[in-house]
């Protein structure tokens, strides 16, 4: 199973997030895990989270960014649902193997990240707090998918990357079952 | 006046975040706004902490490091209080200028932040995106302090840090009101 722990506290606003949805969320053995949508008082079943991962091969982080970061409900799902000696540590080693996949977007152009723009630093330069989450649990880190302008961005390029996200879904797919 | 806007969940068990507070709150200017306590649900009351922060000249961020970042409490505090338009973007003008310095600890020893090591970076890899959050409110970023190992520090070098602390806010107030 691939699970989608979506995190997107404006959900129906998003343009670039409905569309990267609405283009997997159709395939077998995708499920949709709506974190604003589920815990809007910020109240996670962490047995109920814990137990949709242990089902999945597959474990994406898609949100938008916010102050170069994921939003504040995914963030504190990291802090409950991530435990140690579940997740990591001694005896943690239930995301062990699986795959993760970040999928998010930014407000701002690519070339807003740089040493001599808006904001200091290329977009990697951010991702090491997402992508040490993972690895120290285990998990096997994939090439993100970056939005990058998501309020600007045109339909047809949008297009084209939620079809490039089917496309690695439906791959995944196929190496798990092949 | 200098506000420490604290976010730790378990504040009565930190040693290190405890000995940091107890060595700087009872100097004039200092205000210690503990986001746990006043919003155990939350629910962050965005124009009071917009008033507290427009009195401030040094605004201190101060959190244990979880999941390489700040505690979900604190992330949300930047989506909701840092509004574009006050914090930052066109007529967004709020914070310019002022101090904001970085007061944290991780549960890991230093050497555990290296490229051959557990986290896999130097520490300062995972800094960006506060480091940019402050920045882009046009605060001028001041050296971090940063106490690693803080589960085992020993009672000496805990207390060079606080003493530290305590000098760097003294200076601070100093050049305030020089």
């Amino acid at each position: 199973m691939i699970l989608i722990v979506y995190a997107h506290p404006h959900h129906s606003r998003s343009i670039a997030h409905r569309a990267l949805l609405d283009a997997v969320r159709d395939l077998p053995d995708v499920q949709v895990n709506s974190l604003y949508d589920r815990y809007p008082d910020f109240d996670i079943d962490v047995e109920a989270e814990q137990a949709l991962l242990a089902q999945a091969s597959l474990v994406i982080w898609q949100h938008p960014i916010y102050w170069y970061s994921p939003p504040a409900l995914l963030k504190l799902w990291f802090e409950v649902v991530l435990m140690r000696g579940w997740a990591y540590g001694a005896g943690g080693t239930a995301l062990q193997g699986k795959g993760c996949l970040w999928v998010t977007s930014t407000g701002s152009a690519e070339d807003d990240y740089r040493p001599d723009a808006a904001h200091g630093h290329p977009f990697g330069a951010f991702s090491p707090p997402v992508e040490r989450t993972a690895v120290l649990c285990g998990m096997v880190w994939q090439p993100p998918l970056i939005v990058h302008g998501a309020h600007r961005v045109d339909r047809t390029a949008l297009a084209a990357q939620a079809a490039h996200y089917r496309t690695r879904l439906e791959q995944w797919n196929a190496r798990s079952h092949g």
